[in-house]
Order: C-alpha cells, then sequence, then structure tokens
C-alpha cells in the first residue's frame, strides 16, 4: 500500500509551491508524451474506467480473479457510466500536467453523477485509502470499494462531499464553472480544470456562468480551464450544442472571449497524443497570460483564456451495441448500459468481456493495488488532486482579522429615538476587513453594493472588471476586489467557490430575488451538513448572505419585490448549519456580523433593511441580546411589577415589525397604563426552535421566562406567519402565539402602509394585544375604536398624499412622562 | 377621448387574422419612413417620454399649463427613468411595423422596470382608459395618471400584471425571452418583440434563454424578436456585454444561431432612419423564414433568425449632465436623475426644461388628449399591443378536449395488493391530451419524459429539436412538441408563456431541483395573485407542476438529490393560486390531473413518485377522496365500533409515507388488535388550512370528524415537518399532532431505508402510535420491542444484501384473517 507522508490532516496544511517557470523543454515534453507516458497515461485510465464499471456492477470477486457469475453481480445496479470515461480520460491528462510543471490542481466535474470516475482516481491516487484506511488497496478493499457505491451506508453516486479532491457535487447541474471561478479568485497559484457536460451546459446558470472570466484577474487570482465535454447526449436525448454546427459552437466560445481549442475522436493512441498537445497548449496560454501580468504588464483588455472543446463518445470503451442496439456515443450510454446482468447470461458474458477488455492484470498487482504502470501517472503528495487542500478549503482557512467592531459602534442615547441606515455600518465593518484581509474576503453583490449602503468598501477597493474601464467609471477596476454582477447565480456560487477553498465573503442581494438563488443556499448547506459527518474535512468558513432591500420596504415596487421566501427555505435545514438573523438595528446588526465573520460551516441568513431605521440598543446590549438570541425588551414594555405575568406578550422578529412593536407597546403604556404588556425582541430566529431541533433553541424553560406558560403572545414576524407557527410547534400551548407576518398580496404603497396593508401595524398590534389579553382594562374599547379611526385617517391621509403621515413617518419613541405620541393630529 | 370598438372584454375575444403577404412594396415602405412618418414616430415617443418623467415627477399641473412649482411635484420620486426611453424608442417602431404589416406583436420588456413607457404607450394606445375608464384622456385623467404610478392604491413601477399588453412583469430579470419562446409556440401568426437589457442579459435564466430558437418550428410556431438594448449601465455600473469589444458580442449571438443586426447613436432623425430600416429587415427576415417553412419547404437545419443590437443612452433624452456630473449614457440616469426637485429650484428649472423639451404642446390637445400627429403611429384595435388578446390570454383560451378518464383506470382488486408505476397513467392521459389538443396542449420537461415514466406522449409527438436529427435518434424532430432541454428555467418560463397566452401545459421535473425555478414558480404565483384582482385580466390555464422523481425515493444519488422544499414555498402563497396535491395512487393521480387539466389560474403543485407503487383507490373512489380533499380509509384502520373516537390517527399525505402508514395499521390491526386506530389520508394538502387561510381549507367540523377533537395524530408527511406544523396552528390542540416528515440528512441508502432514516417507517409509526395513545393495551410494550428488532434486522440485512428485506420490498396488505405480514422472517 503506498503511503503518503504528505497527507494533509485537519488543522495541518500541507505546504504548496508556486509552479516553477513552465520552460520550453516542458512545453514540449508536454505536447507529446513518449511511448512510456501513453502507456502509463492509457493504463491509469483504463484502470479508473475498470473501477467506474466495478462500482457500478459487483458486489464481488473484484478483479476477475475467478469467471464473473450472477453473484458477484450487485442486486442493484446504480450509477452513471456515460459520461465517466471523458471525466477519466482528462483526469490522467490532468495529472500528467501536474507531474510535469508542479501546478497546483483541482478538477470540478460539472457532470458530478459521473462519481465513480472520481472516487476511482482518488482510489488509484492512494487518497482515498488515506482517508477511508478500511478501503485498502488490496483485492478486499476493493470489494469493499464496489460495494459501497451507492449503497446503504456507503457512498452517493456522485462527485459528492464524501469524494475526495472534490468541492463541487455536481448533482443539480449548473454551477460547475461558477464554483471554478470562486476557488480560484485571490488563488493565484491555483488552476481550477473544470469540466462541463453538454447537459449541465444547457442550463441558465451555467450559460450566464461563462463570462467568469470579465471578472479575473491574471496578476493575482488563478485560472479556470473549462472542457466542455460534448459527448453528444444527456440523459434521454441528443445536447444542443452537441447537434449545433462545429463553427457555432466556436463563434460561441469566441463571442464569450476564449481561445477555442479542440479535440474529437475515439482513436487510440491517437486521443491520447491530440489531448495531450492541446492541454499543454492550453496550459502554455495560461501561463503566459499569468506571466506577462504578474511581470507588471497589466493588461489593458481581458486575456482571452483558452477553453477546451473534447468531443468524444458517451460511454466511450463500453459496450458499443447491445442486443443490436447502439449504446456508445448515445443517451442509452448514460447510466447503466448492460442491464439484467444477473439474469441474463449473454450480458453478463458482454459485462465480462468489457471488463477484461482493459486488461485488469496489468493494472492491478498480485495483491490488488495499483500497479507501478499506473501509479506512475500520479503526481506526488498534496499535488495529487485527490488531496489537495484547496479542495478541502478547512486546512487553509485563517482567520479573518477582525477590527472590534465598537469602533463602528452607533450612539444610541435612548431607545427608539434615532434613525440610522443600520447597513452603512456593515459596510464600515467590510470596509476593514478589506484592509486587514487583502486576500482573503471579498463581498459579492448584484450591482447593489451602494443601493444596499454598503458602499464603504468602495473606499479600499473598487468594482472588479476586466472589461473596458472609460474614465467616467466610478469605482471600477482590474484591481478592484468587490464583486458586482448581475446574477445571482453567480455572486452566490462565487462566494461558494470562495469560501470552499478558505475564503471568507459575504453575497449581498434583495431579499425577494434572494429565490433565484435559493436553490443554491439549499445545496450548498446540503454540502455543509455532509461534511459535519466527516471528521477529515475541516471547517470553511460560513457562507454569509444578506438580504437588505426586504419584503416590507419594497412598498413601490410591488409585488415581483416583495418576498420573504428565503427565511422559509433555510429554515427546514439542518440546524448544525443554518442560521437566521433578524437583526433590528445597527449596534447588532454588527454584532450578528462580527459573531457571522468567525463563524464556521454556517449558511447565516441575515435579514435586516437599508432603510433609514430606529435604533435600539447599545453595541454592549447589542451584544447580550444576540448571546441570548431573544430578550425581554424592559424599557419597550410596561410590565407591572403587582402581576406575576404579563396580561400580553408582544414579541417580534424583524426590524420594520420591532419598530411597530414598540411603537404598540408606547400606546398600550400610554392609553392603556394598566395593562401589564411585555415586549420580546427576537435576533436569533433559530432559538425559538425546540433544542432537539436546533443547537440554538431554546430550552422550555428559559421559553417560558420569555414568553410565560401560557399567556397570549402576538408575534409580528418579518416572515412568513407559517415560519413562527412551524417553529413554536410543540411548545406549551402554542395556539396563544397568534403571528403576524407577510401576507402575500402585492402592494404598491407606502413604507408604513405596507404594514397596514400585512395587518402588522402598530393600530393591528394594539387590537391583537386587546383581543388576546387575559384583563381587559376600562378603555379598552375605546382604544380599539381609536386605532381603527388611526386606520382610516391613514388610509385618507396616503391617497391625498402619497406619503405617510408624519407623526408615522417621522414617529419616534417618547418618554411616557412627556406629550402623548400617536395623538391623532386635529386637522 | 378615442373609442375602441374592438376592445376585448373578457370571454369575448376580437377577430385575429394573419398578417398580410410581405410585398415588395412594404418591405420598402417600411424601410424607409417618409417625413410625415418620421414626424408621428418621433411626436409618439416624444408623448412616450413625456409621460414617463410625468408619472415619475409630477402629481400636478400635466401638461406643464403654467410653470412647475414645488406643489407639482410628488413627494416621492419613484421609478426608472434610465430605460424608459429605449423602451418608448422600440415600442414606437413597433407600432409602425404593425401599421404596415397588420403583424400580431406582443411586446415583453425585459427592464420591467421601464414600467412608465410602457404604461404610456397603453395610455397613448387608448387601451390604458378603456380598460381603467378613471384615467381619461384629458388633463385631469392625465393628472390621475400620474399620481397612481408606484403609489399607494396605485400601481407597481414595473410593466406588472396591471399594466395592459403585459405578460411579463420584468422584475426579477432573467425571463424575457424565456416567456417570449413560451408565447410564440403554437402561435403562427405572432411575433414577440422582446427587448433584452444588457443588466438582464447577465443572469444565468436569460443567458441560457437564446437556445429557444432551437426549439422554434417556423412551419407552425410564431417568432421571437429580441432586441439586446445595450443602453450601458445597470443600477450602479456598466454591464459586461455593453463594454465587450462589439465583433465578440457579434460572434457570441452568432454562435447563439442569430443574424445579428445592430443600430447604435443618439442622433436624430438618424437613429429613427436606422432602426425602422434595421426592423424592417429582420421582420423581414422572419417572414422569409416563415414563407419557406410554410410553403411546406421544411427546414434542414435551424433558420438562422434575427435579433437587434441597439446601443443607444442610458436615459436618452433626458437630463445630459446635472450639477456637473454626466448623467446621460451612465448608470446615474437608472433611476431619478433629477433628485430633490421640490426643494431645489435649479433641478425643478431643469426637470421644466427637460419636460417641454418634448414640446407637450404638439403633442396633447387643448382638452390634454393625445394629438392627431401622435395617434397617428398607433395600430387599430386589438393589433395595438396593450390592446393584443395574446397579452390578456385568458380571452383566447379554450377548454381543453379531455379524455374521459375512466379510459386510463387502473385496476385495483383491492386496496394495497398491487403495484404500479402511477405517472404511466398520467402519461397516457396526456397521450390524449396531444391527439385530441393538437395546438393548446404541450408537456415541458428536463429531459426526463421517460425516467418519468409519462413517455406514452411519444406515441403521438416527438421531442422537439431543430437541431441537426441523426438516424440513431428516437422520437425527436422538427415536428416534435414534447418539450426537453436541460434547464428547469427554461421548461418552466416556457410553460408561464405558454398558458399567460392561452395554452395548457404541464411541467415534469425531479422534486429537489424544482428548487431551481421556485422562484419563477413563485413569481407566476404573484401575477396571478395580482391578476385575481383585475376583472379585464381574463382566467388562464393553470401552471400544472409534477414532481415526480421525489425525495424520498433518490435514496442511492444521495443528498443533492433530496428535498421536498417546493412544497414549503408554494405553501406561503395565496388561497386562491396555491394548490398542492400528494396522490398516494394511480387513480387519484388521474382524478387529480382531470381537475387541474380543467383548473384556471391556479399553481397546481403534484408531487408523486414515478416508481412501482401500491395502488388503493379505484377512479370513483379517488375521486371522491379528491372532492373531499382528505378521507377516513376505513378499509385501512383499525376502528373499534366500541367506542366512539379511535386511540390514535394515523394521517398521512404523500405516496410512500402513505404506503408506510398502512403498513404500520396493518401491523397494529394484527398485533393488537385492541386498539382503535383510524387512518386518513390527505391528497389536497391545502385542506388542512383553515378556511380563512386557504378556500381549500377544511372547517374545523370536518377536520374534527377526521382527526378527532382531542386523540393524538401521528402524521407521516411527504415534506418538511414545519409544512403540517404550520398548517394544524390554530386548530384545536394542535400539538397532538406529531409529525414524521423529511428531515435534511443526505443519506446515500435503499428505498425502504430512506423511510427509516427519516424516521417514518412503518415501525417507527408503531411505536409512535403506541407512544402517544390514549390507551396502552396489552402487549404493547412487547410490539415495540419487536418494531425495534425490525429495525435493527432490516439495518444488517441492508448492509450485507445491498436491498431491503424481501417482506418489504414486496410488502402488500394482507387480509385481516391470513398469514400475518410483516413477521420477523426465521433466519
Amino acid at each position: 500500500m503506498t503511503t503518503h507522508p504528505t497527507q494533509p490532516s485537519p488543522g495541518v496544511c500541507p505546504e504548496l509551491t508556486p509552479a516553477a517557470p513552465l520552460t520550453e523543454e516542458v512545453r514540449d515534453r508536454l505536447a507529446h508524451p513518449d511511448e512510456a507516458e501513453l502507456a502509463a497515461l492509457d493504463a491509469w485510465w483504463r484502470a479508473d474506467n475498470y473501477l467506474t464499471v466495478g462500482q457500478i456492477y459487483l458486489q464481488a470477486n473484484p478483479l476477475l480473479r475467478e469467471p464473473l457469475s450472477p453473484e458477484h453481480i450487485k442486486p442493484r445496479l446504480l450509477g452513471h457510466w456515460g459520461t465517466s470515461p471523458g471525466l477519466a480520460f482528462v483526469y490522467a491528462h490532468a495529472s500528467r500536467l501536474v507531474r510535469h510543471t508542479g501546478q497546483q490542481l483541482i478538477y470540478l466535474a460539472g457532470p458530478g453523477h459521473g462519481g465513480p470516475a472520481l472516487v476511482g482516481a482518488a482510489y488509484l491516487e492512494g487518497e482515498y485509502t488515506e482517508t477511508f484506511p478500511e478501503i485498502t488497496q488490496d483485492v478486499d478493499g476493493l470489494r469493499r470499494f464496489f460495494r459501497q457505491f451507492s449503497a446503504p451506508g456507503g457512498i452517493p453516486s456522485h462527485a459528492s462531499v464524501t469524494t475526495p479532491g472534490s468541492i463541487h457535487e455536481g448533482g443539480e447541474l449548473g454551477y460547475a464553472l461558477i464554483h471554478a471561478f470562486g476557488a480560484v479568485m485571490d488563488n493565484p497559484d491555483l488552476v481550477a480544470l473544470t469540466v462541463v457536460g453538454d447537459g449541465e451546459a444547457e442550463t441558465g446558470p451555467l450559460e450566464g456562468s461563462w463570462k467568469g472570466i470579465s471578472f479575473l484577474n491574471p496578476a493575482r487570482d488563478g485560472a479556470v480551464l473549462p472542457v466542455l465535454h460534448l459527448n453528444g447526449a444527456k440523459i434521454a436525448g441528443p445536447t444542443v450544442l452537441a447537434r449545433k454546427d462545429p463553427e457555432e459552437v466556436r463563434q460561441l466560445f469566441r463571442g464569450h472571449g476564449y481561445e477555442v481549442l479542440e479535440v474529437e475522436g475515439d482513436d487510440l493512441p491517437g486521443m491520447h497524443q491530440r489531448f495531450a498537445e492541446t492541454l499543454a497548449t492550453a496550459y502554455g496560454l495560461i501561463r503566459d497570460i499569468q506571466d506577462r501580468a504578474r511581470a507588471g504588464e497589466a493588461p489593458t483588455t481581458r486575456p482571452r483564456w483558452p477553453m477546451i472543446v473534447l468531443r468524444s463518445p458517451k460511454g466511450w470503451t463500453g459496450p458499443h451495441e447491445v442486443d443490436g442496439t447502439l449504446i456508445e456515443g448515445t443517451w442509452r450510454a448514460h447510466q447503466v448500459p448492460l442491464s439484467g446482468v444477473k439474469d441474463d447470461p449473454d450480458h453478463l458474458r458482454l459485462l465480462e468481456e468489457w471488463l477484461r477488455s482493459y486488461r485488469p492484470e496489468e493494472l492491478f498487482d498480485e495483491a490488488g493495488a495499483p500497479t507501478e504502470l499506473v501509479t506512475r501517472n500520479n503526481p506526488a503528495g498534496p499535488l495529487r488532486m485527490s488531496a489537495s487542500p484547496h479542495a478541502n478549503g478547512g486546512l487553509l482557512t485563517q482567520d479573518l482579522d477582525l477590527p472590534d467592531v465598537r469602533d463602528f459602534e452607533i450612539d444610541v442615547p435612548a431607545p427608539a429615538v434615532v434613525r440610522h441606515e443600520s447597513t452603512r455600518v456593515l459596510g464600515e465593518l467590510m470596509k476593514a476587513l478589506y484592509e486587514r484581509n487583502p486576500r482573503t474576503f471579498r463581498l459579492f453583490c448584484p450591482d447593489e453594493t451602494n443601493s444596499n449602503r454598503i458602499g464603504a468598501v468602495f473606499d479600499v477597493s473598487d468594482r472588479m472588471t476586466m472589461e473596458r474601464v472609460t474614465e467616467d467609471d466610478v469605482k471600477l477596476s482590474a484591481d478592484g476586489r468587490v464583486m458586482e454582477v448581475l446574477s445571482e447565480h453567480n455572486c452566490h456560487g462565487w462566494l461558494e467557490g470562495y469560501t470552499l477553498t478558505g475564503r471568507h465573503g459575504l453575497f449581498a442581494t434583495y431579499e425577494a430575488f434572494a429565490m433565484v438563488s435559493a436553490s443554491q443556499t439549499i445545496q450548498h448547506c446540503k454540502w455543509l451538513e455532509e461534511a459535519h459527518h466527516l471528521d477529515w474535512r475541516a471547517d470553511i468558513p460560513s457562507l454569509n448572505i444578506l438580504l437588505s432591500s426586504t419584503a416590507w420596504r419594497n412598498d413601490h415596487n410591488g409585488f415581483s419585490h416583495q418576498g420573504p421566501g428565503l427565511i422559509q427555505n433555510v429554515l427546514q435545514m439542518r440546524g448544525d448549519v443554518a442560521r437566521i438573523y433578524l437583526p433590528a438595528d445597527a449596534n447588532t446588526l454588527l454584532a450578528v456580523s462580527d459573531h457571522c465573520f468567525r463563524s464556521r460551516s454556517h449558511v447565516n441568513l441575515i435579514v435586516q433593511d437599508k432603510q433609514p431605521q430606529l435604533q435600539y440598543l447599545t453595541l454592549d446590549e447589542a451584544r447580550e441580546h444576540c448571546e441570548r438570541g431573544a430578550s425581554i425588551w424592559d424599557w419597550a414594555g410596561n410590565e407591572l411589577d403587582s402581576r406575576e405575568e404579563p396580561d400580553v406578550v408582544l414579541a417580534c422578529a424583524g426590524d420594520v415589525v420591532t419598530m411597530e412593536t414598540v411603537a404598540a407597546a408606547q400606546i398600550l403604556r400610554e392609553r392603556l397604563p394598566e395593562l401589564s404588556v411585555r415586549v420580546v425582541n427576537v435576533v436569533n430566529l433559530m432559538t425559538l426552535a425546540r433544542r432537539k431541533d436546533h443547537p440554538n433553541g431554546m430550552s422550555d424553560m428559559f421559553f417560558e421566562e420569555l414568553f410565560t406558560t401560557w399567556q397570549d403572545v402576538v408575534f409580528s414576524f418579518h416572515g412568513y406567519p407559517g415560519a413562527i407557527h412551524q417553529l413554536v410547534h410543540g411548545r406549551n400551548d402554542a395556539d396563544r402565539f397568534h403571528v403576524r407576518g407577510f401576507i402575500e398580496q402585492g402592494t404598491t404603497t407606502t413604507p408604513f402602509d405596507m404594514v397596514v396593508r400585512n395587518q402588522a401595524s402598530r393600530y393591528h398590534l394594539v387590537m391583537d394585544a386587546l383581543n388576546n389579553s387575559q384583563r381587559h382594562p376600562r378603555g379598552s374599547a375605546e382604544l380599539k375604536a381609536w386605532c381603527e379611526a388611526q386606520l382610516d385617517r391613514h388610509e385618507e391621509y396616503i391617497r391625498e398624499h402619497l406619503q405617510d403621515m408624519p407623526e408615522v413617518r417621522d414617529w419616534v419613541a417618547q418618554d411616557p412622562g412627556s406629550e402623548v405620541s400617536g395623538r391623532p393630529v386635529e386637522a
């Protein structure tokens, strides 16, 4: 069994050095493999193909040391053959490139369902055994290796989180290049070789991701080498690109800005020779671009990066025809090309012939380990792609150099009396992060950095572009590291690639349009959930998402911009990954952000509007509040000492609804002082969950300390009411929670009117409190009538004036002793 | 005020006739507008620009009949100026095209935030006043028209559902071309002129949608004419495409398969002349392609459809510079280029100059109506783009010719004894729909039609492609009308465009990957929600979504393929739109599908697995079940007459969990006959909601008839448990619902083991039932121990055999008198 002294283990990262200069000699050797190299290349490829077929079919007799018989065949045949030989072919050549150049390379398989090829590669490189010691490099290990594939307690059929060397599962298609570009940003010594399947190439996110080169600076970023693998078919038919005129394909990718290199065929060793030469050319172009840029020759325009179009048959080297039907090169090769092998002796024979066609006796030694002919093609140590620390980014992760957030504290002389655009403090904090962490922190945002009031980052970093810059442009350059592209898919996925390789960042977007990339959020959660089960996967920086043009303040944009849906999705993810924060003011946002930027392997969803909003807490108070996740805001309520429990609890989570709650409490305090009212604010939504459902979940005791045991709770929530309904299910007498949240209705209106339309205005909350309180002090009915009158006045006023009533618009909390706020202005 | 005798009203559709043959004379006239035409074009354009600026700024003095003063200015300045003049420019020319050719044209504005230009166009065409009679064509109507924009009780700032002529809101960017292609499928006489903004062009979905032409047959489909509007900037900076070398842009779109026509500049009347000529060329190319195809000259390859790249400055004709800063042509023109107009006399003056630069006195007559100089450019009647019945598709909707679903009934001799791939019946039903409705029904699916077992449609229709077809291809041709493209965004959006223009269809996809297009699902729900408020919007066919590779059966694919998230999202949508069905067998699916294909303006989410599954109900039973939405399955339970209420209720929604529930009930019936057990199946999830929350919601009485008043309910649910938690919140003693649903965990396993891992297996359900029952008959403890032993056996078995135990795999219900099922097999 091969040993790997440089094998990384969590917390200990092997030393990586930049590749040596690329001499003419190396270029030439790379382009023209000699006979011995060809033999090794081909042997490695055959071995990986053999392992692929073995994983799909075999549960015993892994090296065909006896004739194949039905009991050797798995009961369920699962997996995807079609794409696998192509993936293995490219992998073999990439390994050879690494061996000759010392290039740090990671391999992303867009068609991740070709998992067996990637898993097989890790096995051939010895990394698999290092990671999973029970999968030994012998006959018995091989049998276990085959049996675990797509099997109970085993591994998925994809290049998943369980696959050493993978940062890209490739299950949900579309993100291969996006992840690759994210991975190489600020990673000058890394090349991400990325296979794009022609099926995946049809997806929107993938088509939108070729433009990554417009955001890649060759002087300080690494490179992505896309290999578009046109094997012709997807699950059930041909692909669009495979059937287009090749000249049109060439034009398309030239139009995307690439130098298009092409390799086509299925002849051997011709394909090896041509691919080696093409890969050498592509790599040479990359190094030339980088060398020029790093020699200080700043590119005036985006360089023309290479890409490879590889046309090889789907299911290459597999059964060409079965039962008279063409398999190879068609969609029929997609999954399991030979079915019914256990029962059909002809198919069993075909399978055996197929397996033996790889000449396993040359590939595996007596013990069952890969022969030297095969392993000769492996790079050494951490340069093996399956062992790259870049693909286990926690190993490379360094803590952010975080400033003291106290430097950004907003002065809050008293709760709810000053207004501030809260997200601005996050902008200031990120400005400091850019300054202190010039290679390991980035902000990703679809063109809304300034709109989101986090534009302070532009004081220290421009927007990034490699396209033409004019004199009228502002804060835009190839040196910029603020990533603005009008594509949530790119922003989200670039950040994923960036964090998966060990760096930090934040994705800021509109709340409603966060649903565009919700599927990515979910898939990334799933990746992290799974990674938590694997000791060898070191924790990576969290994926931080800021939603700062929220549902409640898109009053004028109407229905398409109003949707708090992402909360609802993150809520379903596992507790060890999902976090949802709803800070109500600036200092709370500071405390939350500070925590998120330190956290690891979470998806932190922060929801807070960018508009001027009331400030409640000092930083110390905010920190304490965040520590608990939810607190009683004594100053806001009117809890009477004479009573053991308040008559009613006004709870809130979310900035706009918090202001309404505080205002409602003040109305009650002033107008119905006999009513004992408690105000509870929730900043960490997950604290509402039960302990067994979420590690941040409150104990029943703390829950009841906040929300009482049985008093009614009027809960104003930023998101859909159902989120709170599901969170409190199972708590004592959960029906006492009356939730006012966002309701689908598509309003074009004013800011305050949004809360009115959603029946979450201060007036509604007062009425709710009175309707649900256990006590009904004198004056309750009058107060309700007053609230209704206020709502009528409001309706009339906004129709006339097109904006909210001044006493609502400019509302601030008042000392109970002073003039009563919210008093109707006499007309 | 102009009258429009042909104005459509719901249910009454104006007659539309195909455009006349395009003679050389018309082509020539089109390409070369004379002076008078240029004057009208320009006047119309100026008028629309004037209306745009008025909508953004004015609340009074709409025609500047007195000097502009601060009180004429709105208190909140909202809206997007930058894109609007470009949208108006193209609209003016498109109208002229229609006048000369009689072409049925609809106009989709990708940058839908340029709403004022579209709303203004509808006003100038008279359609706005027809639709909203209070917005009269006079000074007072104009004032109301300006005031309502982006204001309380008014209209959103986008080309939304309230905009006559719009089928595309353009709020969430990326779907303009997708909607356009869907709209013209089977619509041979329609051209969808679609403006793509250069911001939107950066999104993944948009980049993935250019390939629509690979799926458009010129003989029987209409055409899409994309106008890529490179005005250079988005919200805060330049766009990628605007800064690319024009030759690269040309290559890109040639690569996408288009004939690229270009117009650039800001000179007048030069731009009018050049755009008219280019539009004439583009339209001529379209008609040539169509004429050739329709003359029977079947295209052997995809035609090269035209597109136009229009380069004009952002904010064209607006303030060029303000306070010494360049505005026109930059991102600063995006929204409101002149701010603080109420308070800044200089800005007020600039605004007045800007407005007067359009010479309103030439554009509006004494009364305030558009002058003849302006209206001369309008087409007549339903050819006006704002009045096109295609953009109010309910007017054109015809009921599907539906077969009797009884023809497809599956024979169910007894409940839970035969297995069937249920979705196959839907395939058969859709096959009949294709046959009976050859122009008004299509299936959209990312390459999984056969995989989803609905491939019967291929008996009568091929997959559609305009790309090269080879002799080895199967069921693939330009005549095909089954739409397979590996892009959920395209599939979903094409179906939206198809239904918005009045035709019927279904989108089938993997459950987990339905999240890729979840944002589209939500946005379409929002469109329909809003349309329900507008009498003049006629109901359109529902958007039907089938999720048939479900979370529970992606055991081998692992975590990326396991996610029931879409249910959670549709659940939050309004009751008048959202429907979620979880049929457990084939006949129930038939009943559900029959209902969905007849329904209007809903989003129907149907979740059912494609794998062989047990059958429970005859068609009559299924229909009755669907009618109620949820029923007690007497045959499955063991309710003892001697007791008023059962000891425990086993409820279920979803096919896999229904089987487990039925099996659990059988175990209880056989092994603990003293326990009174009720089984309830829910097929229409929304019936669980309260009446006030959803029109399908059950009354409390019916709810308690099913679930009892206070007995515990063990509820097995297909989706995340939180969905049921939120649905039952507020029902009597909701905490008695103990939900077993899908838990995020990423399992690679076997089918039965999926339910074991999710703690929703029959054994878990039996234990849950016993733990939560009010009664504990003798033998309960032994039965729990037996269940635990079964789970241990199972674990051991699958590790050894890689598949489920035969008695679980092949489980069918047994007559209580016969051998006890589920009995441990002696080893």
